[in-house]
């Protein structure tokens, strides 16, 4: 038995939207702790990590833990049906496998979606040894990368003693964001040593989708490593990962 | 001679930019009371019955019973042009065969329009034996009819003593809204037996562009029956009715 | 050395944005009066004039006359990431040949461009025998040209002790616009003598995008003559003017 209810929609349905563009299904794990997700991407390589605590919901009822798979394109579309104001309940049809979305505002609209049988796929969590870490206001990063996207399909992130950069080029032109220590839209800048590693813009871009352009994200870099964006959703007490796999230049 | 003149061309437009999703052309009919239009769509499945009294203009003068025949596809890309507080003003140029619409604003901008030769269809009010009434705010069902659409082709319409409601499916999935009996957003719920019809999606989502999401419609309905939809227009002053053919669910 | 700063850099960007409807390279002259640029469209039928002087920039530093050929589409694709509180620095980079374009806002964000091999083109100024000049709200000529496009791709403009007029036609439609002598939203009207002359509403469309519905463009005409539209820009430091070339009716 699972029924589960949020006063707003939102947090559910912005993290759905930016997951989507990663993964077209998911199986998610409803716990009494709360609901989670790790998948890999199709192409192996961006790794999507969702957490959202039972505490996110006004009402959590899970009987025992479950595993739903789910068509994210199919939710998105009926998410993309909520009004601002309208709470969001999802039920677990166990008769006819089916999880049931509904929508509580003026009138009561209810989609029952059908359930996918897919594998839970057993990843740990990767350690990797990052040197730097920053947290920068959303809005930046997805200024750099839309500036990016003008001249490239690859960006180069930079991080020393002097602030955090973008750099992309291609075609004889070039793009770059510089972002001095002690700006307002930087609140943490913390590095081991100097380092830089280059990304898909389109992969950053997308990951970005779920995070409110005045929200601050944590940035952890190395030395051509992955890099791991953590998101904070339903005002901190969940948590939507992205880890990146980097594009190593060819010389 | 034809002259009519409203200071607010956003009656007029709202009520041509419905009507043309279901008919491309239509036979007007001005009289000392008002102007008028019945129509079948070309496919015989709605009809259409627009009624605006001369009252609904401040100035309308009409020398004897004159029938023009539009085209709705020319008409609306005229009035396309409007700017929200123009004046309209409607001529018939008996010389060239033509109307003459001019909005009246900053400027005087004047488009004439060839009239086309179509016989007045003669279509009787359809005698429908509905048993059941809900007057329901626009914005209710356009929101049903989106979600409809995210299923199926077809919509359910339901009245019974609990409420109304929509019900779509289509490829597992399925789309539902309640309104409960006593919502604010359905001032008025009258039936001699619960019924439900199927219909269109898309004949009806045309049908509601005409309507403010904050006015109030009528629909009347019966067991696999048409539906009628009256929607008020200037101020209740005129009305726009959709009379759309049940879909019959094959079994 | 060129090194310029616009703490506005809407100014420069309409403009770039009408130019490259027109032109998609051109050379550009910088000197110590400022910057400058007058070039025919590929197909010879419009001429555009632009210039802004020194005095529109906060800083404005260039060592000596210099000209650089852009490409004003890739310009423009780079001006489309300006913010609207950014501030705009152009500069020159003499050894890899390219212009250096930063907006400095909450980041600073440079981009490079190529500079194209372009020859300046020695055009004098065409010596017209206007014999009207009207000054109109950009708006009104737009409205004109919106409403002309629904019925053809041609406009006439035409000048009389009445008033301003625009009239279009094609397939038994026309549209036309008086604005009467008097009119708020035409602050002059002068004329030796009434004339008319017809012109590509598309060109017209286009070169009215830099415009600010809400300024004053002046009109320049005569019988079957070119049209000169002048805009003022940069607070009427600067200016941008269109000459295009009449379409002769056919009998």
């Amino acid at each position: 038995m699972l029924t589960v209810r949020m006063s707003d929609t939102k947090v559910w349905k912005t993290c759905m939207g930016a997951i989507v563009n990663l993964l077209e299904e998911a199986h998610f794990r409803f716990t009494q702790e709360g609901v989670s997700m790790r998948a890999m991407d199709p192409s192996h390589v961006a790794l999507v990590d969702f957490r959202l605590p039972s505490s996110a919901f006004e009402e959590y009822r899970v009987s025992k833990p479950l595993g739903l798979g789910l068509s994210l394109t199919e939710l998105n579309r009926v998410l993309s049906r909520a009004k601002s104001d309208d709470a969001l309940v999802m039920e677990h049809d166990e008769e006819k496998n089916r999880l049931l979305v509904t929508f509580r505002g003026t009138s009561s609209r209810k989609f029952s979606l059908p359930l996918l049988d897919l594998r839970e796929s057993e990843l740990p969590e990767p350690r990797l040894q990052f040197t730097a870490l920053v947290e920068v206001m959303a809005e930046v990063l997805q200024d750099g990368l839309r500036d990016s996207e003008t001249v490239g399909e690859n960006v180069r992130f930079r991080v020393t003693e002097e602030g955090f950069f973008m750099h992309a080029e291609g075609d004889g032109k070039s793009a770059e964001l510089r972002l001095e220590k002690g700006s307002a839209a930087m609140p943490k800048l913390k590095l081991e040593r100097s380092c830089s590693s280059m990304f898909n813009v389109k992969y950053l871009s997308d990951m970005l989708k779920a995070a409110d352009p005045k929200d601050v994200v944590t940035v952890h870099l190395g030395e051509d490593l992955p890099v791991k964006l953590d998101l904070r959703i339903a005002g901190g007490r969940g948590s939507l990962s992205f880890i990146l796999a980097p594009r190593i230049e060819l010389e």
